[in-house]
């Protein structure tokens, strides 16, 4: 199977997998899209657009294929971009029949699987025997909003084998797409989990108060956190300063855009995680991911404050303002 | 002497000196303060605030000497702070009679001595004769306007000896500044000077149309440049990604308090040098900074590509739109 030109199967209806069907056909004919609802299958025909998230981007819908069986989805497809919500990729998964073990999986999910503890590229090595250079892994920094807007973006492209993540990439290329391509699958997802957490401790302390001199602490901080745990989860040699790394933690934190941040603010000026949760009507994947990381970091012992203080808040509903003063004081 | 009761002498009028007053006189009985301006200090006394700067912070006039003679503030201080711009030192210094080689100097400065291409520190060293170990560096991230508002900041003060570093720290120390003390005086200044740099590109990439995403990649890009320079310049182990110098990056790219940002923007949306500095009546030290760093690294010869497209649009004239789309093709 040649990645330059086997057909592309995009899995998720939310904003991220909408930007993603946006890129990939750009550079390829047509591609095939599973959406979990038909009713919003018939609407998007209807209206040419995704009636949910990046409403402002039309698509030519001869070219897609939608539909909302997930057999079909892989059996047309040689590559499949998983975009969903980790909280729902069980759920996508539980009636798959088809085998993926001839198929390239890329997680552009930027979560873990759920009760599993495990990154979204080790879960389909271990259960669904696709091999690791078969798995890649689509990272940021990147908002789905700004490549509906087409402003100029940097993709990092994760594969063990850095030719196929060449390949890869140069099908997601374009005048407002550049592609980094690494070889680390696990470490840049790992990251991409990790800052949503900080992203969420961010928006805490932001709407707690604490300006942007705070903030500059705080982001130097939970790069360092980051590069400890991914360091030691999964030691091989990796520049924590990248753009995959670093550039994804700081356009989280620091966007309008960023969700996990959003929901932090919302916390750190008093809703309930339940509440702010309901009132945002979108998932934050940090609030899954502190809890995950937490568990992931009880058999590693590293020295996490952010992710302590993230999960003491919206788990043991600690104050976040005296979390948060606590937490002041561990970092420097 | 002794550093922790010895008397403080703030050169500067502009907002970080008003900053650094305040702090100092949470811990100290009284302070000199030198402004160049007789108008403004008598302004001040009868006002009980810097005319011109951080107006909303009071002060007891009472516990403040004023005077605009050098020879006066150095003769009657221990500790001399100057937080005025890097373009006024040597100014401010040409009628210094009285010696400075048992003085503390404090570089509060985050610039380079004109047409010398040196940090504060090595210049009050070399023609001063101070001493390197009465060398100190106050730096961020920590932009004035927050510590008017006493928002909780973290500074680094740099020393070579520890233990002074550690009893100046002391002394501004309070409810809302932590303190951390390295012995990195040289990567310090510089990494003090790099920010406003690249904060001016940071914003002419904003003023340009360039969005979350990509500045995210800039300022990825932008700590790896530093690292670059300062581990050249002054080779001793730092971790770059600490508050000292990615904090102080960010603070400076982000925050909306940022001159230099500022300067940036209005460059890239197309006011020519001139007319930006005209219209903010502040000085954007990355201006500055951009010439110098230029002109230092000629011998080092390190891969600056951020620093050098800020010096073309600045001195060389070049199109920002046309400079900053050739730095996309050398980020990643």
């Amino acid at each position: 199977m040649d990645v330059t030109t086997s057909k592309i199967g995009v899995v998720g209806s939310g904003s991220w997998a909408t930007a993603i069907a946006k890129m990939v056909l750009i550079n390829s004919d047509s591609i095939n899209w599973l959406f979990r609802k038909q009713d919003y299958i018939d609407a998007f025909r209807k209206i040419k657009h995704n009636p949910n998230y990046l409403t402002s981007v039309s698509f030519d819908t001869d070219r897609i294929h939608f539909t909302n069986d997930i057999n079909e989805i892989v059996e047309k497809s040689d590559i499949l971009i998983f975009a969903n919500p980790s909280a729902f990729l069980k759920e996508t998964l539980q009636d798959l029949k088809v085998p993926l073990k001839d198929k390239f999986i890329v997680s552009a999910i930027k979560g873990l699987v759920t009760d599993e503890n495990m990154v979204i590229g080790s879960y389909f090595h271990t259960y669904y025997d696709v091999p690791l250079d078969q798995i890649l892994v689509i990272s940021g920094p990147c908002h789905a909003e700004e490549v509906a807007l087409e402003r100029l973006s940097y993709l990092t492209i994760a594969c063990q084998n850095i030719k196929t993540g060449r390949e890869f990439a140069n099908r997601l290329q374009c005048n407002f797409i550049n592609t980094v391509v690494t070889d680390d699958i696990y470490g840049t997802e790992y990251a991409a989990v990790l800052k949503n957490i900080m992203a969420i401790a961010s928006g805490i302390c932001h709407g707690l108060g604490y300006g942007d001199n705070f903030q500059a602490v705080l982001i130097s901080n939970a790069i360092q956190e980051m590069k400890r745990f991914v360091d030691t989860v999964h030691p091989i040699p990796r520049d924590i300063k990248s753009s995959a790394y670093l550039g994804d933690l700081l356009v989280t934190c620091y966007s309008q855009f960023s969700r996990n941040r959003t929901f932090g603010t919302m916390i750190g000026k008093g809703y309930s995680v339940k509440s702010a949760q309901l009132e945002m009507l979108m998932i934050a994947e940090g609030y899954y991911a502190a809890k995950s990381i937490k568990e992931i970091n009880d058999k590693y012992s590293v020295f996490m404050p952010i992710t302590s203080a993230v999960y003491n808040i919206i788990y043991e509903k600690i104050s976040p303002a005296i979390e948060i003063r606590l937490l002041t004081e561990l970092l420097r």
